[in-house]
């Protein structure tokens, strides 16, 4: 059977298994207080160009966010997001169980847009009830989306301004983010992201580790008592050095992007196997995300010898479908479901 | 200067405040447990036609919603509501503050449409990754709703109809409970209240009393420990006895409609005064708030003379307004506001 | 039947009553935005010696408490109060409802003694484990307190003192404070407690108001969006005026004082009918509530002709009670009670 | 430097993470509805001596004691625990954070006892304003305790009549189950703890895994809904399996125990070595934790060659120390360590 459901199937990449496998029975001092933390968050905050800012390694993606809204927000104000977004929709109520509202607005490919977002702000501070109402303060995005569209530098460019004019931080979460830098469609490099975003996450779990995420702001001041708060949220791990030892390995040689491209270069080769053959999209995405609009016998068919995802509701004759590839997906694995698919 | 402002912006009905300057200087047990608590609670079951209920006496509005949807949710789960329910734009996020997430439909003229819960329900029944999801658990509504608008007795019955089927216990917001069943288009009793809603609370703020909603139930079993969350919700008035008095006095010789029914007609004088001079309603409102799409220089000189609410963003040429009447609002209030309105 | 049961069991001082009945047909706008509450505001600001500083009108105890703790605190910090404290005790949770621990020091008769904050925090910084910990980030104080002691000046300077050393704001629950200024044994005037205490509260409910707590502050900069957090808490009265009008009657003419001082002189009387005729006390009050250790057969016979409250577990012999007045005891009241215990 | 601050400075025992490359590049499905986690789930309920039960997989201490105490409580309710337990003093107050008050009991020696557990439901359910506080309504403790003492057969025996009769969930904190198994004192066997506990956790991360704890219960319906609360707190691991398959290798051929008992061993060692050379126990720990009053002078000659833990303030001459070994402590550590102590 082929599995292309999601991008957490396969354990880590070789290299980063090796790290821990080099290093585990030696003893270090816990929760990221260890030379290796130490040394890889200046190996992340190298790449992104931060000259003085932070790094904080959580377990996983759900957690890092409702930690990182639950820091950047006072008890009266909530996130705006899309109405798509993981926070809004697949995280079980994480960010209200904290307290704080999620204000959305109407996803455009999983997109949000940097006018709706000043609409929204000058709606609500033209809006004389107010202070009855939750007070917008940060703007919560995903790059690649839900979707797997990506934002481009001038989308991304126009919201950093509108959330700098209101004051609202920006936070990027980025589980799937080196997917997104290794697409041929992307033109917004991770330092780009460090600039015009005040915290993101680098998504571990999603590419290339077993767990793990690293949350980086060049902005600190922003998150105060951070660490306090990450273990209320019972997202400070014990042995810190396993998360920073696979993020070290990520971030030597480049690993984290070159792993990422075969993502991409495998999910191309489902994206013109199913057009080519007359197949229509769902969704219209440059990452290792692929949505098709496929005939149900289709999908009755390739379930004979492929795992992949129902994408809402069944239709009556068309169901949307996702087929996701990830680091670790092998020239045979796409070569089988293809003459599966050639043999319909 | 005359105000249509809200509904909240006298005292007491004076046969209210009589009440409680009659007993004022009475000793009586604290919390809700003395005589007067007991007998106004048997008042109100027996208006409501329960023959097996309880009563509890709270003291506002966005409290009471707050502390019987946490009653009521456990916490993964979430409230379905219209995007422009009270509970979902107006209460600062007091349900989120307690956790739970606000699951909003868009609105109908302010309504939930049975159908669509129907359809959210059967959604997330379809949907595999529903234990990633808020799981919907109750349903909110209110009554008139916050354009002013009225359920009819069927559209209640089918959505108490769905609630049922999905064992989702139904909660109707009655703020202003007492406007909507002194309305001629009304055909809502008290009594379908109480037979189709699982809990429900009958407003005194806004039709009569200085303060005080009395959420009324005949599933007790549903509000377990309700009197510890109500204390835990800041809602718990030590001098209990006061909120019962007023309610006593609203619910003797049914004073309750009799003075709400006042509203209704000087609502209708304003609407026919606009409508006859050719103005357009922005909602049709049956109730004791009126929703005008006036001319901006008509605002500018009827603002001279009255104060009323601006609803939603002021247009170019055009922006809608709310007048509100209440049990007090006199013939006189309503024929200076008419002879302005003609001399335009 | 008698009934020194608390503090709450009447209703409003006859001239607090009037303000109500006065106003009651007129129109003013809603939460707080009234010219009254604007009035009264300044009016207690006089009282206290504040220049500038603001004043807030909020419902009842519990939810002031909650409200402001909650107000002064981000999400990984607690507050440090005495383990017989009433927010520690009797509020249901209410403070950990909203996500804050409470730190709890040893009381010395209701009191907190500044040496042990002082301990409390130099452990806390000496903790290398600290940032594992809740943050001790407030002090909750109440004067009198839940035994009807008094801080002396000097202790409550002392208190003051150490906060502001280790930068906690200091906060004072003053449900009882009419019956503190009003004691023989009180040193501290309120424009002390408003000198000494970053915020604290004025009761009203049990000081002569219907319902109500002024929430006031010389340092409102620690309150920000103190309105919409009293929105999202429940505890933004509609009808705002109501409580302003009623504090306005307590801080004109000294009345919060005047009617006080009634409440103290018949405690004494109480604790000298006692104390003559050989009873014991179980804790040694100044104010308005007097604590007795009595044989369980007094206990019986007493309470045929007065309620009143058992103050902890019933003992073999001797069981603790509470004898309470307020501003409307009677000398009648209280002769009918010492001529019961003269008949023993 | 040797290293004696704790038992998660390692990484995992080999045959743990010999089971992790082994399988690291299969592809299963996520958040443990894999194969492997469902076999290491039998092996576990079996290991438990559980017919029919649940086990569910998180990632850390922290999140598993406030994820399943907040999915044993209502909003209402708190957890009775001792004041030097975990959740009490090192969680940075996730219990609160979720809305819940821990009820502490003084501990004795770490402990808690049946008897007071039993004074407090009783002083709970005859206190008249018991509807004002919060329900005791779970019992917390941790075998071994923070001080790494333990439990008889007896003493837990009790505590779990005692839980039955006041209808409390009784829920174990087994961080350290295995040091607590392994030991010659304990009279408690993984079976008895099943049986004498409603819900439990077996601890991975610091008895041989890299990280994970295994929640297990007899009475799976008293978690209702619970996947879905272990994804709002954050505590769902992508790559379930990880976690499973780690617990796999600790229950097979009882590696658990096994390893585990080295600890004990080395600990034994260390003890002996200290208490031969007249040095004085702070506490008498049957575990691998152990606890010393040593001389000031001896800790600084002790810290030039090895790390250990200050356990409490600094005293003048004396200062309490802690010295942990785990399952991968080495004779060779050991001999080291006691070569130093003899060279003083």
């Amino acid at each position: 059977m082929l599995h292309f459901d999601s991008d957490y199937m396969r354990g880590a990449h070789p290299k980063v298994l090796e790290r821990l496998i080099e290093t585990n029975l030696e003893q270090t001092s816990g929760y990221g207080t260890d030379e290796y933390t130490l040394r890889t968050k200046k190996l992340i905050l190298d790449a992104c160009g931060i000259a003085s800012g932070n790094v904080w390694f959580l377990v996983g993606g759900t957690q890092t966010n409702s930690t990182v809204i639950d820091a950047l927000l006072r008890h009266h104000e909530g996130v705006i997001a899309a109405d798509s977004s993981h926070i809004n929709s697949h995280e079980a109520g994480a960010i209200e169980s904290t307290g704080h509202k999620v204000l959305t607005l109407q996803n455009h490919d999983g997109k949000l847009q940097a006018s709706e977002i000043e609409q929204l702000m000058e709606d609500f501070y033209s809006d004389e009830s107010r202070d009855h109402c939750v007070k917008p303060a940060m703007v919560y995005i995903s790059h690649p989306t839900e979707y797997g569209t990506l934002y481009s530098l001038t989308e991304l460019s126009e919201i950093s301004e509108v959330c700098h004019k209101f004051k609202l931080p920006l936070y990027l979460d980025g589980a799937r983010l080196g997917y997104a830098l290794a697409s041929d469609v992307n033109d917004i490099s991770l330092k780009d992201v460090a600039r015009l975003c005040d915290v993101f996450y680098i998504g571990g779990t999603k590419c290339g580790t077993l767990f793990g995420e690293a949350v980086v702001t060049s902005k600190p001041e922003l998150l105060p008592a951070f660490f306090s708060l990450i273990k209320q949220h019972g997202a400070l791990l014990s042995k810190g050095r396993l998360t920073a030892l696979q993020f070290e390995a990520l971030f030597t040689d480049n690993l984290y992007e070159r792993i990422c491209r075969n993502a991409i270069l495998q999910a191309m080769k489902i994206k013109n196997a199913f057009l080519e053959r007359g197949y229509e999209l769902f969704i219209d995405s440059p990452t290792n995300q692929q949505f098709f609009n496929l005939p149900n016998q289709t999908i009755e068919y390739l379930k004979r010898w492929a795992t992949f995802e129902q994408w809402g509701p069944k239709g009556r004759e068309y169901t949307p479908v996702r087929f996701v590839t990830d680091w670790g997906t092998s020239d045979e694995e796409i070569q089988q479901l293809i003459s599966k698919l050639s043999a319909i």
